[in-house]
């Protein structure tokens, strides 16, 4: 079911960032390219980081091609695609709930502390998003707009406490933090929550 | 002889990173860190995916001191290096086939499945030079002009294609992969060949 | 001794860092995010590049509490802690030394050549500023000013001559480079000093 949903996920990812790419005018290699690091770069990090080999997409080499096609079928139809805004509001959702929480899954398979599960959840939910941004010239989106890397901390918390404190509750565990998480992600969306900005200025900057 | 190559190409490419670095008004430790970057990054980011190591330039650390040597001298004469502007397209094609060919082979020593044989040979060419434009704060030269990850693409697909049909034939996968993605190179930079572009503006960005 | 030094060290990058997101008007998510990259990100590089696992951080998975304390602390008290700018460029200054020290013991602890010892301390100083700064949308400040990593050159240069030359003289070593290399960071500081720079511009961009 989780898997199901992995797959729905970076196909509705690699779709969004050939929109990001377009923006900036890429090639269809770069779309490609992009398309790639926002859909599996999270897992990427996550994996690399912890030192678990082989790499998802090096197990399921058929993840690049999807992803590949979907990014590429995406710059066809384009107009119709960006349409469904919503639905990819929700597509997207469902994969940083996903994400997440099969982040902190891999971390509590290779036993590590809870600190490091909620931070393997985020990596995996998040770090695709960063390096996209990256890699078309901009601030990381997620530093600056809506609650989104929170969401990813509140459903690895909740999966962490409900697992351990219900005795190894996996399934409910796995049920719970993704209703929660996706549910609280489409009402930050729905009514336009964020979370505090930190707006700093220096003297000598501002002199300039 | 594709060990000779390769060193020429870490070189060459050290010395074009070193303009890149120069047009930003950077330092010499930015210029030695810009080539390190470009000319040992590509391989570096591909063992690091496929979980190999050590790294290329911890077997071999003199690789370190040769493209710093090369970035810095380069620095000192620069007008005289950048007027040999056909010798540096014509080592960096020839960089881009050899890093190619050499991801390819060293993820086929792994056992790696046929895609992930192409993917390591892409990533081995083309991340050092994407590495290098993130680094300068350029969107990466890549994924918006000229067929040079494409050529990546089809030399690794043609070392693929003619090893496995050919019953292991490595030398033979090695020369045409390396003439025929030279080739095509030197034909697309000749006649401004490239791929087409996805341009996608959405109606909001537009108003704005 | 230096580990008291080093959770000094990676607080006050964590709380600089925190001033390098407000100037980009992050949130707090953000603010946390660009102080664990700045803190541990250069040590995790480090440890991805020589393949040393379980990451610092995994194996105290306080600090990345700590940091993220530092840095939300530091937003509350933003005029205060920006008057102590003297205090910071010295614990900056201590970071950039003791981070190197301690990349070069991991190396030599890993039995690696003098070269890739030195390049280990280099990468541990200053990765993490380098990826503060794409994350901001920066070019790195450490290509371009100051002489920032030509310290950590020193520094980790200095400490692998003496613990070569006097026989294994860990403690040495230790001192020598500490003292020598956050000396010569202060001073630089203090009489602005800084490396040459490469400008390059060739034809076809100036005529743009």
């Amino acid at each position: 079911m989780l898997h199901i949903l992995y797959v729905i996920a970076i196909i509705a990812e690699a779709m969004t960032a050939s929109f990001s790419a377009g923006r900036r005018d890429m090639d269809y290699v770069g779309v490609m390219i992009i398309a790639w690091v926002t859909a599996l770069g999270g897992g990427t990090i996550r994996n690399v980081m912890l030192g678990h080999y082989p790499m998802t997409w090096i197990e399921h080499p058929s993840y690049l091609i999807i992803t590949a096609l979907a990014a590429i079928l995406t710059t066809f139809f384009a107009q119709h695609v960006a349409r469904q805004k919503k639905l990819f509001l929700l597509l997207d959702a469902i994969g940083l709930v996903v994400f997440t929480i099969l982040g902190c899954q891999l971390a509590m398979d290779m036993h590590m502390s809870s600190i490091i599960v909620i931070f393997s959840g985020m990596i995996t939910g998040c770090a695709g998003g960063i390096m996209r941004d990256v890699l078309c010239n901009d601030i990381p989106l997620i530093f600056r707009k809506e609650i989104y890397a929170s969401i990813s901390l509140l459903t690895g918390f909740l999966y962490v406490v409900i697992f351990n404190f219900m005795g190894d509750a996996y399934h409910i565990a796995t049920l719970v933090a993704f209703f929660v998480g996706l549910g609280i992600r489409l009402l930050a969306i729905r009514y336009d929550w964020s979370i505090p900005k930190f707006v700093y200025r220096d003297d000598k900057e501002q002199k300039e």
